[in-house]
């Protein structure tokens, strides 16, 4: 079964706004069997609307759109679609109690524009709205099936859940999407394409998606099938063959962030960590402390901008900052075990770098970037020459500490760690 | 003039990737004077391709297209394009060339079927690509023109930039949009509406798009118009009104983010700053830092997750933790003072609250802040509460954070400050 999914909004057609609401259906439509063919995005404009919809059961079987249920003159959806098919518009009575029931619970009169969202294409099936006052509209019409949701995402959302999926469930489709979700550190874009891309050939039937994040790498690879053994095995084959191409790069084959791992790997082996950055700016101690449960592991961290809070806040020594630079291999592992002493944690991390746009020179270019690592038995360091502007210099070097942390435990462990 | 913007790509239909390449042709085309009335998002089969293209050609003056252009079977856009309009493709030796040339300059040889990359429409001007071996390629036919560019998106600015843009201005079109950019915090979404929507019956000309980014709320006042005068002195005129009805959480009126006000407020006040960060783990000085030059004001930071670092980092007293909470106005204070002295600088801003999703009790719930800033003189705190899963109140803790950074200097500076 194919879909297409019209998202309705003027200011979808602007600079500023980007339809999401399309994947959280795309995910949905996915989950039950239905693939979608063809996306649309659509201004109130009637004349667009009209031939938007129209195109759509020209090649759809199922549309599903979002936005347009609105009270104002500006909402035209369901007109839209009416029109259409051909039928009329009525005022469902049991709705417009519901509406005003909504109001008075809120301590609000309902103004008399908001009536117009009790109008109820002929035919249609109505999903009630939990959320709020629109509610979607179910139209079985010329082979077709045509669902009107609300564009504001928790009550699209809740509808999609309750009333939507279930419906679709029913309909006995019998393919499945099935697919992975690999996480993957320390390599490019470019280079995790060119080590994956030969295994396409040899699994014809599988899709991969490659995804460049501010949280690293991700592949997704995917299949369509009514046959969940066959279609998980063929998944597991093109997973392990992903896995030997990218060798100690893979974070994770379910969809976990490096965050989670390090998190496990900590916990795991009884460690805590504490961090020293400063060209990153707070980002690897905020990306550590996003993941729940963290004041589990994470003892806190220091961002030493000045040369001074180095030597007075990590204990970094002056001299050395000033023979080898704030920005050099010693003074990422002096952050690393010196923050690790303050704070009496099992690792240190420290990072120092130049995110620019200025400060680069020919020795120390912008997007030089050291980072140590230290336990109590030792501290080591790697020098990493990052790509692109502040904001993804800033993100590899916070990336790369994360899985420094995580090869720490991995592959570098010596022997007798707790 | 009006365009839709066609994306083709099938990954673009997986409920991992958004087509974010069509705000860009979107901000370029309104920018010489044409509006986007529909856009359209399809993968590689190639009836769903043409049918995309058929109903753009019949309801918009200019379709440019973005993907499809790479060297394999799945790139389809020319071959689309020229049975749509019953033209044939054929080789242009001098992109073969440029292409083999490029191949070369990369030390490699140029694989056979990137010669697909040099097939040309009948009739259509080459759009040489500096960026990449796809040229772009433009069409006029049936009273419209198409234009065809690379989905990779340096090579789509870089072509829109030299070869595109010129050509459409060259069209004459008179009218052009005219817009401002207002950033607003310390307000929710649905305040923000509330407060500035009875402007827009005012004003029928204008609209307006709101957006709630992690970085704030954004107001987009907008107009079409041929005469400039006209439209900046009506939007002059909405800016003033909303201004009065946002009063001091209206942060700037011309797109700068409330880190660049700060930034300019302390570089102004030749003040410095520091700051003692517990709920949102190194989040606000990693805001502070992303703007570039903030090593010029910002001092440093301590992310301080556990009662003791607190102590030993930024001189809390444990009396106090113990007494009052580690989440207490009395602890928001101490932090922001404390870091205040340890590290020297004007302004301390100590953080402490509770994000969730544990931790929270009847008393101190999920959500609580509390946000203290100190200068020599005083130390002030404010509580909060704030909606939403821990990333979202660690984001409203970090602007309000700003936010009391900038009122700080605006709206509450005693007298004599430097």
């Amino acid at each position: 079964m194919n879909a297409e999914i019209i998202a309705v909004g003027s200011e979808l057609l602007t600079p500023y706004r980007l339809d999401t609401n399309s994947l959280f259906l795309t995910a949905e439509l996915n989950s039950v069997g239905i693939r979608v063919v063809h996306k649309a995005v659509v201004g109130d404009d009637p004349d667009e609307m009209h031939s938007s919809f129209a195109h759509a059961l020209d090649r759809a079987d199922l549309v599903v759109s979002c936005g347009g249920l609105g009270p104002t003159d500006d909402d035209r959806t369901r007109q839209t679609v009416a029109d259409l098919l051909g039928r009329k518009l009525h005022c469902d009575e049991a709705i417009l109690e519901k509406i005003r029931e909504r109001f008075r619970r809120f301590a609000r009169a309902m103004p008399e524009i908001n009536a117009r969202q009790a109008l109820v294409i002929d035919g249609a099936t109505v999903l009630p709205n939990p959320k709020g006052t629109a509610p979607g509209q179910w139209i079985e019409a010329k082979g077709h099936i045509i669902v009107l949701l609300p564009g504001v995402p928790h009550e699209l959302h809740a509808l999609m859940e309750v009333e939507v999926k279930p419906r679709l469930a029913r309909l006995g489709i019998r393919e499945r999407l099935f697919t992975r979700d690999l996480r993957i550190s320390g390599l490019f874009e470019s280079d995790v394409e060119q080590r994956v891309s030969p295994l396409y050939a040899a699994y014809p039937e599988t899709e991969t998606t490659i995804l460049a994040t501010a949280r690293g790498i991700e592949l997704h690879p995917r299949i369509w099938s009514d046959d969940p053994q066959k279609a998980e095995k063929m998944l597991d084959q093109i997973v392990n063959q992903m896995a030997l191409a990218l060798g100690e790069n893979l974070v994770s084959t379910h969809g976990e962030y490096i965050e989670e791992i390090v998190a496990r790997l900590l916990t795991e082996n009884h460690a805590t960590i504490a961090v020293a950055e400063s060209c990153t700016g707070g980002l690897l101690a905020e990306r550590i402390t996003n993941y729940p449960g963290s004041s589990a592991y994470f003892l806190g961290g220091v961002v030493c901008y000045s040369n001074e809070l180095k030597t007075s806040l990590v204990g970094v020594p002056a001299e050395m900052i000033a023979a080898k630079g704030a920005v050099s291999p010693e003074v990422a592992t002096a952050l690393a075990d010196g923050i690790r002493k303050r704070t009496g944690a099992t690792i240190g991390v420290g990072i120092t770098g130049i995110a620019g746009p200025n400060g680069g020179t020919p020795e120390k270019p912008v997007g030089l970037v050291h980072i140590g690592i230290a336990d109590e038995r030792s501290a080591r360091e790697r020098k990493f020459q990052f790509p692109g502007d502040r904001e993804r210099i800033r993100n590899f070097a916070a990336l790369n500490a994360l899985d420094m942390v995580r090869r720490h435990f991995l592959f570098a462990a010596p022997p007798g760690r707790s």
